[in-house]
């Protein structure tokens, strides 16, 4: 792989990641760079066809924009058409401030509390602007367990208006949820009421996360059925990632 | 009372009602025009020592300005010598749109899962900015058990690094949150273990939400003990209201 390769691209590092240490990795996702879609959607079918990586990842916006922004529709039916996942991670950062007067964001907060809710935002836009209706086998991987739709699932299916086919609440229930939720019990109890175990999958949040013990106790600590720890701990991700 | 009198607010009419239908209100709390902090003040003390009222009312920002802001600090200093709580409730409203580019928040977003948003932010930034520590007797109590911040506590704990004399999780538990989860048993559980039985009030959110017995159901599906169920419905409020 040289540095003057027109193709080389992270994905060709994380391709070479996984293939090296298959005892380690069992599937990489590509990064892509979205400010050129055309680009990005050759670089899709490179990334899973070529590359064999399993998935893509993409911000809660793609440089300010919503996830519901026109230019995305061929990402989304590219990845419908591979049958293979779309993970959501948090991106603003703290040049966005949180008060109109201010400059940027104090005390972390565009992390700390900021992440969580733009992946909210995100999977709303994503089932408001009626995505997952038009793309219904379209899979979207969030991280933190569902930003904090599960915790407002239920003002939020009060309060909806929307002209869809179906209750808001049946597109939300669509998307799936790592565990990542620092040791938090009663949170992840309450994403697995929303999501059930069939769209819960086991996430770590390492490097910023090192106890990945935790991350599993948080996970025996919910007191669910054996058969769903399996879902949530290997066979979701087999199905979702079509591993083998 | 006449439209003339230049004491004639908001607060009598709540006063009145409570008085005259002291069967069905415990108490009142005041509402204020924080634009302008000296007439505020007055009208706090006014409230509270003439008219009866037992707490005020404030936004999640004042004006777009966020709760840790130089000019509200007498407030939270005559609130601390009045004894009697602050209640926190949701103000952003749908012209902050979500996103740059956009004109308005869309789908409601601003309400539905922007106002929870709200008040973790103002939560979070009277926590790190030290008024927590510098009025420890000040008590807060907030809309929709917490905003967002018992299902994301783990996570603000594990990152934070504030200076403060105590970890910040221990300034997060002196707020209040009131039980109004339009029926999220999951939800109000996550925020009962982050809070304890001593924290939580019974709310109902009327009239947004009209069904008052789904909201005493939630309560009881939690499953705790009967004297915790004693504190959420009536006690806590008594104690913070100074109710005889």
């Amino acid at each position: 792989m040289s540095r003057a390769d027109p193709t080389c691209s992270p994905n060709d590092g994380i391709a070479k990641l996984v293939d090296n240490h298959k005892d380690r990795f069992a599937a990489g996702v590509a990064t892509l760079a979205f400010n050129n879609p055309d680009a990005a959607l050759t670089e899709i079918d490179r990334a899973i066809e070529d590359l064999g990586l399993r998935g893509i990842q993409i911000g809660t916006d793609v440089n300010g924009r919503p996830l519901d922004s026109p230019d995305l529709m061929a990402v989304y039916e590219t990845m419908a058409s591979h049958d293979l996942p779309i993970f959501i991670h948090p991106s603003r950062n703290y040049l966005a401030p949180d008060y109109p007067g201010e400059v940027e964001s104090k005390y972390n907060l565009f992390s700390l509390i900021g992440w969580p809710h733009a992946t909210s935002m995100a999977m709303m836009r994503l089932a408001c602007s009626g995505i997952l209706e038009r793309f219904p086998t379209l899979k979207f991987i969030t991280h933190h367990a569902g930003g904090t739709i599960p915790y407002l699932a239920k003002r939020i299916e009060l309060a909806d208006r929307r002209e869809l086919p179906r209750p808001i609440g049946d597109y939300l229930r669509l998307f799936f949820g790592d565990t990542a939720v620092q040791g938090n019990t009663a949170n992840l109890i309450c994403a697995r009421t929303f999501f059930g175990p069939d769209h819960l999958l086991f996430g770590t949040d390492f490097p910023f996360n090192r106890n990945i013990s935790m991350n599993l106790r948080t996970i025996e600590e919910m007191g669910i059925p054996i058969p769903d720890t399996e879902k949530i701990l290997k066979e979701n991700a087999r199905r979702l990632l079509r591993l083998t």
